[in-house]
C-alpha cells in the first residue's frame, strides 16, 4: 500500500468558498503540487463591468495565505476607500470590493475581455501567489448559479449577498450555454495517472458544490473514476458552521443531519467524513463512514482533517483491494 | 454695458489639465452655472481595460474641491493600495490609479459599454459632486494626441506619464474618425443666447488646447462666435508653471516669449492675457494684452485672475462696440 501511495499521490478536490477552502488549504499544505483544487464557477457574475469569480479568488487568497479570517472572506489587511468613492458617486455598493481585490478583478476582465480563458489567468495568479497547488475553474464557459425561491429567481450574488441569503430557497439550478462542458485541464486532473482519491470539501452542497457537479461532463467524469469518492460534510451537530447550508436544507425540507448529506451525494461518494458531534449518525448503510474534528478553527485543524481524509481514501482504496 | 453684461453672462472656457483647471476654478466661483468648461479629450485612453479621461477628471476634481493640490494631480486624501495589489499580480504600474480616482474610471467604463456618452457620464458626475458649471468633453467620438518624437510616434500618456516628456517632441497631432464631431451641447455653449466671451484657460497650447481645436467643427465654433476670444498665456518669464510647455516650445524651436504664443494663437483670439514679469512683451501688434499676475498659488489668485480676464472680455465687448 505505501508503495502504491507514493506513485498515486494526486488529489482532485471540489471546492466552494469559505469553507471548502479552509479543507483545500490543509490537502495543500500535504500535498504541494499534487493538488487539484476545481472551483465553482457558478458565483460569478459581472458587476461594475468586472468579472467577478469569488470562490476562485477565495481559494486563491486562501491557499496563497492572503484570506481575511476575521471578516470570513476576502483579503488580509483590505481597505474599502475605492467602495467610499463609488459610493460617493452613487455606484452600486451592495457587493463590496476592497482596493486590493479590485486588483485582481480589473486584471481579470482585461484579460478575459482579450479573450484569455479563466483557466489561464486562474493559473497565472495562482503562480504569482506562490500556490504549488492548481487552482481550475470547473469551466471555461460562463456558468450561473440561479436560486429559486418564491418571489421568483435570483442570481446568485443577489440571494447571497445582497438580500443576506433571507429569501426563501425553493431550488437550485445551472444556467448555462448548450456547448458548456468542463475545461481540458479538469479532465486531464481525473485522467492522467497517479491518481489518488478525490474530494468533496465541506462547501454547501446545494450551493457550491452541486453547480459543479451540473456542468456538462462534470459527473461522467467522477462516475468513471477509479478511485474513493469522499465527501467532507458541512454539517456539524445540525448546524453549518458559517453561511446558509441548514436554512436551505430546512427550506427545501430536509433535516439538517449527515444522512441528509448522504442521501444527497448517494451512488457519488464511497466515503463521508462527519464530526465527532455526529458519532451517533456514523451508521450510514452503502457508504464508509469516517468520524472525526472537522471543525476547522486553525491551521492545525485544516491540516489534521486533510490528513485523516487522506487516510480515510487510502483505507478505502485498500478496502476494496481486499478480497 | 452693466444691463447687457446681465443679459450675457454665458462663458465658455476650454481646458486641458492642472494648470487650465485652476482657472476653469476661479471662472465657476464667479459665473456658477454660466460657465462652461470644454476639456481636451485627447489624453483619454484605454488602461486595464478601462477608461480614463485625465483632463476631465481634473476639472472635475478641481471644481468639485476634490483634487491633490501637493501631488498636483488626482484626488485629495487618495490612497493606493489597488496599485500594490496590482504590482503583487504583475500588472501595469507605471500609471498610478488611486483607490478613490478608481471609482470614476470603473464606473465610466461600465457606463461607456453600456452604451451611455461620455458628455451624459461627466454631466452626472459633476452634478454628483455638486458642480453648477457645465463641464463637456469637446467630442464624444474618441480622438487620441499623438506625440511626434524622432524614434517614432508615443500615444500621449505614454510620453507623458511613462517617459516622463523625456523625448524630443517633433509635432504633436490629433488621431480621430472620419465621422468625429464636437458634440451637440458643444455647439449649443456657442450657439445659444447669453454669450459673453470665450476664454481658452493657460493649458499647453500644444497638447491640451491644440487637440482640442483640431476637433472637426471647432475651429469653425470659434470662428464664427462674436463674442471675445480671449486666451490666458501659460508661460510666465519664459517658463510655464508646471509640465513641460517650455520644453516643447524649444524643441519646436519657438522662444518661450508671449509673442510665441501669440502667433501660436494668432488668428483666432482677440486678447492675450500675459503676466507682469513678461510685462515688456505687451507691445503685441493685433491683438489686446492684458497684464496680470496669472500665477495661480491660492483660491484667490484663482479667482482673481478669473475677475481680470472676464473684465479684458468685457473691455473688448466694449471697445468693439465703440465707433
Amino acid at each position: 500500500m505505501s508503495s502504491l501511495r507514493t506513485r498515486n499521490n494526486r488529489v482532485v478536490a471540489l471546492c466552494g468558498g469559505v469553507g471548502g477552502a479552509k479543507l483545500a488549504y490543509g490537502l495543500a499544505r500535504i500535498l504541494r503540487s499534487d493538488l487539484t483544487v476545481i472551483v465553482n464557477t457558478g458565483d460569478d457574475f459581472e458587476h461594475l463591468g468586472l468579472m467577478i469569480s469569488p470562490d476562485i479568488d477565495t481559494v486563491i487568497y486562501t491557499l496563497g495565505r492572503r484570506a481575511d479570517r476575521e471578516r470570513g472572506w476576502g483579503r488580509t489587511g483590505e481597505s474599502w476607500r475605492f467602495m467610499e468613492a463609488l459610493d460617493e458617486l452613487g455606484g452600486e455598493t451592495w457587493f463590496r470590493l476592497g482596493d486590493l481585490d479590485l486588483a485582481m478583478h480589473v486584471l481579470r476582465t482585461r484579460d478575459r475581455q482579450a479573450g484569455r480563458s479563466l483557466t489561464a489567468i486562474t493559473t497565472e495568479i495562482a503562480e504569482r501567489f506562490g500556490i504549488a497547488a492548481t487552482i481550475l475553474p470547473v469551466s471555461d464557459h460562463p456558468v450561473r448559479t440561479i436560486v429559486e425561491t418564491p418571489d421568483g429567481d435570483l442570481p446568485f450574488q443577489r440571494y447571497f449577498v445582497e438580500q443576506r441569503c433571507i429569501p426563501r430557497v425553493t431550488g437550485v439550478r445551472l444556467e448555462c450555454a448548450a456547448n458548456t462542458d468542463t475545461t481540458a485541464q479538469v479532465r486531464r486532473a481525473f485522467g492522467a495517472p497517479g491518481l489518488r482519491g478525490v474530494v468533496i470539501c465541506p462547501s454547501n452542497p446545494y450551493l457550491s458544490i452541486d453547480p459543479i457537479l451540473a456542468v456538462p461532463g462534470m459527473l461522467a467524469l467522477l462516475k468513471v473514476t477509479m478511485v474513493p469518492i469522499v465527501a467532507v460534510s458541512p454539517i456539524i451537530g445540525g448546524a453549518a458552521v458559517k453561511g446558509p447550508t441548514t436554512k436551505i436544507m430546512k427550506e427545501l425540507e430536509l433535516p439538517a443531519t449527515q444522512h441528509s448529506i448522504f442521501q444527497h451525494y448517494a451512488g457519488l461518494i464511497d466515503g463521508l467524513v462527519i464530526d465527532e458531534a455526529d458519532r451517533a449518525e456514523r451508521g450510514l448503510t452503502g457508504v464508509a463512514v469516517k468520524v472525526t474534528r472537522t471543525l476547522m478553527e486553525d491551521e492545525v485543524d485544516r491540516e489534521q482533517l486533510a490528513h485523516d481524509v487522506l487516510q480515510f481514501i487510502d483505507e478505502i482504496a485498500g478496502e476494496a483491494k481486499a478480497p
